[in-house]
Formats: structure tokens, sequence, C-alpha cells
């Protein structure tokens, strides 16, 4: 199985440190090449990032499937552009956000995300809201570190830890969702340190339920339905 | 006071439909500008679109307000870039979808939306859910003409007031939203033809609530709350 | 364009406020009638208070409109009689409540009420519902002060703007929404503290929100669907 | 214990049809008055009826309580004036709304309301969102026919039969409420009509449900919050 | 009338509170009989008690009915085979949940839950989503006390008292649930206290108000609607 | 990795059937044992067959932790017993309806629900409540076929076709789940006769789903949480 995963960010740090990181998700069969966009932004921090990501990550999808990609995932927790590239390739594609809520969705009564800055708190109480899920998931959080300073791990650990404590104790939520997909190679240290206080809470890791996404996705024989995302009529476009 | 309007799309000729129709909304004391995007699509009916005309709307957005802009109005039903641009301005900034989805909730029960093609039908929707207004507007229709078509009065205003008919009278929906900003000048006529039948309906042109939400917000003193829309962290970003 | 303000409350003062009030949110050609009730309550501050207003506001209304108003506004938080006032104009009308509260759906991720006494806060939450705003709306706090002592301003403005900032900073929402339209000329005040706090967060007046409502609806040349506000059958009606 | 019934119309014959009915809805120690109002409408068909229906039911209670009520119906689907009057009383007040949907909830999914205008389908539907009750009741249908010819038990028990018929089979809804309180006498008729169809349809009658709904909370103990319904202030009321 | 009130314990001590307690409740018609089931747990303090309660109240269910029960009550607050019983046989089933909540709503805004243990909280939050009731109640609360030590009165009503007014004071609730049928005879007096401070509220025991539902139900001619609740296929069925 | 599956009927024609099918769909490392109930019922169409699965599916999947099952598939598309296991055990268990609806929640705006008879549809709209999942499920169908009917796949097939068909023809819904975790073998024929038609509609087989489900919960390394699934407190329980 041939998956892409499309780092939306210029730099080619975040590609590297995503490279490692999705191979031990990987399955057996699986083969996973990581991409990076070539214009852009350095992270996406704001809706405003999102939107200058979004045709930089539309051409590497669509170049993916040209070169034989069976999945695509877009690794930032803002879904950036997936819907669009639902549209243009026939193969399933995901972000970071879907897949990981979701799957947080069986393993408890409620969610609760954990992201990085207050400046994409609303952006993400509106996918909650966008994909119908306010019922299940109320409360987001922020660590207030910056995507790009995510590798200084214990930090990271100790601020998500905190975070995490507060959110189960407080009653918030019983399920923890990284909200970002920058937070890479903690969400098991963060589960450990919570399950150590005496009850186990699990903390999903959005890159890995993204890749484990798409292979289910594969093997099940199913991907986006075209009755929701239609092929865009033929027209000029001109970036 | 001095308006923006961006026109989303590549073409002259959108742009210059869109200005003779903005000055009939503009209030005696309001200046409009009507620009439009230099890279981007020819019309926007996907969600590909709407990612591909993300940057050159905020292109535009931001030179209009450097330029003077009090309020700017980027000329598309799917909101396209506009959440992104309440981020890197500081004046109002709407596109089609929230003025005249909010004004509509002012006058009746429930909201119909009557677009283009089935293509931006689910991207609508999930409008609805994102905007939290599912209680309200159930039904969306389409005229299944192209963007680039909608010129075509005569045959626009037909499919219009057919759509219109049956949803009112199956009891969908109370009150008609025109779902494209393209669809110009023609709300006036189908609100006719309806009331014509014995019941008013009021039919909410997209681009005429779009102007006059503006005005009133400028004139209210409000813009975008900062607690939601931060200013993005300064990073390289290149397109 | 002749607009007519309703205020609910027999007393002269009331009336008097509003008249200086909504003569500076008039639009350069808009005339503003300010008239009162004959019968009803001194102030609204119950769902007993609002109920006992109802019959002599659709009398002001019935009567402004015969006087060639075209278009309505009943001062009050509450939207008292607002719903019963379209069954019998065929103008726009308003109440507080619901230009406010669309009005301020577009400018951030969540809406806050703060109004005068716990006594009305179940009936705006049961507005809320009413409109289908849940979603976006969850805070309503109170000043605690009554109707008729909110002309003492510097006491108003401080409690005000401490309920605000406690719920800005709180994250309970990101939008203020004066919550009763005695809170005469105190919003662009309250804004001007916040935002001195370093954050801008819009703070909607009721009253301007009303009065930009009506002339927007009535040059877009919309008004309430008969679809939903049917004109009441002839039968015999006593007070 | 001792019920009042306010009958909200004007005209005597009504309030005669009510006194024979809520007879047999009584518990063997249930002594129920029946009063009607002095001053409102021959009969409730709009919000604006709803309105001017207000005050005069609201002396009524006022007066029953004095009397010794216990508790006290307010006999019009539309629940008019029954928040206000909680506000005014120590005793349980409900309409015909409440009781009647709230038991329909725990008969079946998804309930149904079938009512006599068109004219009031919105104002129900409005209810339905404000008791947040939506999930659960989608379904309102008329059988056009207005208040005052509903004694025409045939035509009405026929027209009922029709719509509930449909109702159910289309899915729409498993259980019937009659949506409006003039609907005497006719509910087990349209229940064993629908029954001998085949299958068990209940048919919740909203002036039994009622009675029965106050009967309960006397025995209970409980009467309305007054956290929820607080005192109103004393000042000036004039009518 | 005769009623059946099924206690889906193992132990006979419980039964006989029941039968004390319901004994206050019933209506001078009607006669109560209490069974308890012979196979199944001690007490139900989690989803596993909860399904492993199912076939023995379902055999108690329909013994009572073919023993001549008019009405069957489930005294549980998790409303355990509940609906499963509505399939099997010809007259109302209720537990404790939907009654009493149902109930509730007509007292107040919003409705707090006060259970016992932790561990029934996301129990009791499922069934408020599956009910349809999340817009009136966000609140539930515990005493933390197993079902089987709640006959320490005393502890119990002060635990209840102190719960009950942090709901009410922080303004999550303004209508109290007891969360468990074991709570017995303790309601009125939570109520009488909470009145103590100055403002009453109501506190609604699910055991009376189980016991009124049905009456209610019985008297109105009302029974589960077989639209909703199907006769089970036969078929082989081993235990 | 090692998962068992139960089968929660008490035949073994059903089991093999399962045998086989879970054969395909298991990861090359993974070994699967299917189980089947020692006491319950032939077939699961309604809330009284699932409730007296109950107690011998939480035996089985007990067992099967005890012999070293790392995940467990309770296959029936109600879920029975589901969230009563999750607090008995330590590993991810999950029954039909939440692996296949969360998978579908991503292949598009909306999805729609074909399973067997009329008996079970209200069950499937309690758990799409329960679940939180109304905004994107409203569409529930049947092939009017009873379970142990299934294996005429000719006939299925065709039903299921007829049905899908018209989901998708309707707008009902974009992408189909089928409801019955008895319609073994036949989700990829279903999708490719759909998809000849001219656009690929996704159709989620929920044994497929349920599967992979587990496998990557696995190799996430969660499992469900404990602040919601608390292990149930020691007491007698007697089947």
């Amino acid at each position: 199985m041939k998956l892409t995963v499309v780092s939306p960010l210029l730099g080619e740090e975040f590609a590297d440190g995503v490279r490692k990181e999705v191979a031990q998700w990987a399955g057996p069969d699986t083969v996973i090449d990581v991409v990076k966009v070539e214009r852009g932004v350095a992270s996406i921090e704001s809706e405003y990032d999102e939107a200058l990501a979004g045709p930089g990550i539309l051409e590497q999808v669509a170049l993916a499937v040209e070169r034989g990609a069976e999945g695509v995932f877009v690794t930032c927790f803002g879904d950036p552009a997936v819907h669009a590239a639902r549209e243009i390739v026939d193969v399933p594609v995901v972000g970071g956000f879907e897949p990981a809520m979701l799957n947080a969705l069986s393993l408890g009564e409620s969610v609760g995300v954990i992201t990085v800055l207050d400046n994409v708190v609303p952006m993400i109480r509106g996918l909650v809201r966008r994909y119908g899920l306010t019922d299940r998931c109320q409360s987001v959080r922020v660590v207030d570190l910056p995507v790009l300073a995510l590798d200084a791990h214990e930090e990271l650990l100790e601020r998500l830890y905190t975070e995490a404590r507060s959110v189960v104790d407080s009653g918030e939520a019983d399920v923890i969702v990284l909200g970002c997909t920058g937070m890479i190679g903690v969400a098991a240290a963060v589960q450990a340190r919570l399950e150590a206080d005496g009850v186990f809470v699990p903390v999903v890791d959005p890159t890995g339920a993204a890749i484990l996404w798409l292979e289910s996705q594969i093997r099940l024989g199913v991907r986006p339905s075209r009755a929701t995302y239609m092929p865009p009529p033929p027209k000029d476009r001109r970036m």
C-alpha cells in the first residue's frame, strides 16, 4: 500500500520529523512517501496561514496521486484543503482533525483537544461544528507554544500533561486529542503519565490516527463519496 | 464611507457586473471600489476553486485596507478566505453567505438557499453547520446553471422562481436566500413573482445584504473580535 | 425613510432618552418618530411584564404603520410582541434581541449577553433557543441593576466593563451584546475600555443595531415572510 | 385538590365545552373550577391573538390562586402567558403544549403535532425550539379548520385521522399530539381508528394531559422553580 | 388501577423500602404490587450491572402483565430494559429517568441531576442525549455514595443538599432531579432545606414521578406506540 | 495481534459465516478467534433481543480477554453490551455501529443506514442520538428481510441497491452504511452497482470497519477511557 504524507509547511525540518514519525505507524505492507509544499507558509497557526497553504497542498496532493499514492495525509490538525483535495483525486484524503476526533469518540463520553496557541482555538471550534460534533467535544485548551517550538519535547510534554490532567479532573473531557500534528512522539508519554496518576485516559496522536485511517479505508475499499465531493468543472485556474 | 468589493474571479466581466450592481445598494455617503483578484479561478463552484481563490483574495483585502477601505466584501456566497481576512485587517469583512443568512433569519421561521450547482450544496451545508444555523436552515436547492451562465437572466429568473415556489409550497422554508453572488439583479423580480401568487415571501439578495451589513457595522463602530480573529504570528510566507 | 420606535414603557423619561439616542443612529434620510405605549408597565424585567406590555405595543405598532412608518423598532431586548406585530403590518418590525444577536454572530466565534437582572436571564436563554442560536451563545450575565436605574452611567459602565472583562477572560464569549435597550450610550465606552486592555472586543448596542437593521431591510426591499407571519383571521377582540 | 382551568377565549360556549371535558379527566378528589377571561380574543390562532390574550389570562390566574386554586391550566396549546403566570403565583401552571408534548416523548421515538391552521404552525415550531425538543419533534400538520369550527366533530375526526394516518405511514412520527385544546373529546376516537388499521399509535389529548400533569405535580409536592420564575419586581403596571 | 413495581436488584431489603415508599405515592384507587428480579445484580451502578439486570427485569415485567398489571415501573434511574419491555407488553412501562426528567422540564429553565457515583455519570449523559434533552440538562453531579449505602439518610440528605445548593448557586440548573431511585424519601427534605435558604427550587423524586406518570398514562388511555416499540419476531431465545 | 469476534447469536451457522468473513479483513499479523454466546437469542431484531443477549455477550468478552484477546468485536449493529464490556476489560471493544458510522462520517456530507427490519429503526435512531451524530445522519431505511434470511444474497443485494439508489437520488445521504453485521460480503457489490450508474458512493461494511477499527486502536496504543468506563464495583451478581 502506497501512502503520501503532504507536509503543508515550507521548512525541510518538519518534513524530516514527520518522515521518522510516520514510519513507526506504517503497517508492514505500507510505503509512505513524505513530500512538502513548494509554496505556502512556515507553519499553520491561523486561518490566514491555512488559506495561504491551500494551493501548495493541492498541488502536492494531485502530484502524489499521479505518482501512485493510494491515500494522502495532509499533516495539519486544521484539515487544510482536505475537502478540496477530495474533489480532485480518487483516493482517501485526510488531515489531522477528522481521524483523531472520530477515533476519540469511540474511546469515551467526551473529547478534549489540546492545541498550540489561542489563535487556532476558534478554528478548531469551527471545525467541531462543521463536522457536527459539538455534543461530544466542548473542551479546547492550549499549551501556548508555537508550532515551530514543539520540538522542545520536555517542555511540551510537561504542558500537555498539565492541561490534560486539568481537563480530566474538571470533568471537561474523558479522552484527550493532541490538537497539532507537530506534537510528534509525545502522545504515549502523556498517556503514561496520566495513567500513572491512577486512571487510564487515552491520548490520541493525530498522525498515527491519520495513517491508520488511510490504511483502513484503503483495505475497506472505500473512498470519499462523489455525491459530496464532485469533480470541479473545468475552467481557467491561474496561480 | 469607503468600501471595497473584492471579486474573487479572474474575469473582468464579472467585476463589471458587480460594479453596476453594488452602486445601486450603496448609501448616499458610501463610495465603493470594486477590485478583482490577480490570481485564482474563473469562477468558484467547488471547495477546490475556493481553496485556490484564497491567496488572491487575501492579497486584495490587505491592499484594499492599505488604500483606506473601511469595510470589505468578498463577493462569493461561500465566504472564501473571509475568516482569514478578518485576522489580517482591522475593518469589517464579509462574504455573501453570512449577511444574507443572518438577515433572512429575521424574516421568517426557516430559510431556504437556492444556489447554482449540486457541486456546492455540501459546501453550503457545511457552512450552515459551521455557523450553527442548522435548526433554521435545512433546504438547499439548485438552479443547475454554472456561475458564468447566470447572466442569462430570463432562464435564471424562471428557474429561481420554480425552485422558490416549490420550496415554499412544500413547507421547506419561508424565506429565500439567493445562494450565489453572481445571481445579480434578480432577487426583486423573483420576490415579485412569488408575491403575485398571493403570499409575500422575501428573497434576500446576498450582494445587497453584504453591502448594507458593512455599512451597518461601520456606523455601529464595531469590527470583528480580536478574541476570535487574532493577528497571525509573523513568519515566512511564500506564494 | 420613516421609522417609528415604540417605547414599551409607561414613563415619558425613557422615551425621551430613546429619542436622543436613536437620532444619533439614524441615516441622513431617515426620520424617526418615537412613541410610547398608553398602557402596560413601567419597565420590562420579567415574562409577566412582557405579557402585560403586549397589547399596548401592538396598538402603537398598528398606529405607527397607519401613519406611514416603513419600519418599527420595539425598544426592548426581550422582543416583546415582535412576532405578533409582524402578523398585522406589512413592514419590517424588530425588537432589541434579534438584530443585536445576529449582528454579533458575524463578529466572533461566540456571543455573550450582559443584561440587567437575574430575573430576565431565563427569558433570554429561552429566546436563544427559540431563535436556534444555542451553539453560538451560552453566556448570559447581569449587572444587577434594574432598568430604571440604568441612567446612573458611571455605575452601569463600571459593571458592564467588569462583567465583559470576565466573560472574555474566561473564554465564555468573544463578542459582547448589551442585553437591555435601556443601556443607552454606553456600548462604545465599554468597547473602548476593553480595547485599552490590549485586545479589541466588539460591544454591540441593541438600539443602534435595531435602527440599522430596519434601514437595511427597507433598502433591501424585504419584509417579514407571510408564509411565517400570516394575517390573523378576523374575529372578536376586546381589551 | 382544587384546580382552576382558565379559558383564554371570550366566548362562554368554549368554557362550557371545557367544563364538561375536564370533569371527565379529574381524579376522585379533584375539584375543577373553569373560568374565562374578561378581555382578550374570541379564539387564539396567531401570535397576535396570543399577545392580546396575555393580560386577561394573567388576571384570571392570579384571581384563581387567590381563591385557593392549587394548580392552574390555561387551556390553549400555545402556552399563552404560562411562563409569565409562573412568576406571579406559587402553584403549578401549565398550558396545553408542555404536558402533552412531554407525555408524548415517553410514548415513542418521534412526536407529530396536528393543529388547526397554517397560521399557528410557526408558533408551534418556535415552541418546540424554545423547549429544546427539536430532536424528537419535526412534524407539524394542520386539519385546516379554525378553532371555533372544531365542534363539527365528524369533520374534525375525519381530518385528524387522515393527517395522523399520513404522519405515521410516512414515518414522520410515531406518536400523535392534538395541537389545539379546542379539539375536545376526539383523541380516543382517532386513536381507535388508527389502531383499527392494525398498529397501535397513541393520540395525546392536551386537555387530559394538562389536568393530570397538574394533579401529578401537586401530589409530588413540586411547583415551578423560583430560580427560573422569579417574582416580578414591584412597579407601576396599568392596563 | 393495578400497577407493578419491578425492583431490578437481588436483595429483599431494597424491595421492602420501595414497597413502603410507593404506597405513599399511590392514588386512592391504585394498588401497587412490588416484585423483585430472580437473577441479576445486587445494585445497578454501571452499564455492566445494567446489562446483567436486563433479562431478569424483562421476566418480571412479562409476568406482571400476565397477572394483570396495567402499568409497570422498573425502579432504576438508568431505565434498564425499559424500551425492551415496551416491545413485549401492551401497557405503559417506565423507569426512573424519563418521568422525572420530563416532569422537571416543566418546572424550570434547566435541569440538574444528582446521582450516586461517578461510575454512572457517563450513562446518564448518554441517556440525556438518547432522549434528546441536551439543550436543557447539562449538569450531572454525585453524592459519592453507593446505592446500598443510601439508607444512611442523614449523610445522604446532607450531601444532596450540598450538591443541590452548589448546582443552583453556580447557575448550572434551576430544578433538581434525584438521579437514583434508591434515594428514597429525601426529596421533600432537600427541597425544604433549599427553600429555607430563601429561594424555592423543586426537587423531583424519581419514584413518585414514575408512579404518577403511570397513573396519568393509564387514565389518559395511552400506552407506548407500536410504531416505535414493535413486537419482537418469534424466535429461539434461551437464558 | 489477537482479536476475538463474539457472535451474539445462538446459532452456529452465523458464527461460521462471520468466521469466513473476518478472515478476509484481518491484517497479515492478525489472528481472529470467533466465538459465540452460550445463551441469548437466535438473532437480534429488537431491543428485547438486545437486552436478552447482553449477559451472554459479556461472558464471552470477559472470557476472550482472559484468553489473551487484545481487542473484541461484538458482531451486531446495535452495539449490544458494548459499553458494558468496556467497563470490565482493558482492551478496545466495539460493536458494528460505531466504527462503521464514524468511518462513514469521513467519506461524505451525510450518512444513510440501510438495515433489516422496521423493528430496529427506532433503536438505530436512538443510537444516532446517543452518539451525538444527528446532524450528519437522518436517513435510516430497511430491506425488510429478517437477519436469518440475509444469506439469500441475490435478494439482499437487489434490495440494498434499490434502497441505496433511492437514498442517494433523493439527497437523503451521500454515504451508505450497511445497518446489520449479518449483511456479509455484499458491501463491495452494492458499491460497484451504485458506481456503475455513474457516481461513486461508498458503502461501508460494518464487519470490515470494526475489525480494522480494533487493529487501528491497538496499533495506536489506545483503549477506552477509564474516566468514562469505570470498573464496576464488586457486588453480588447472579445469572
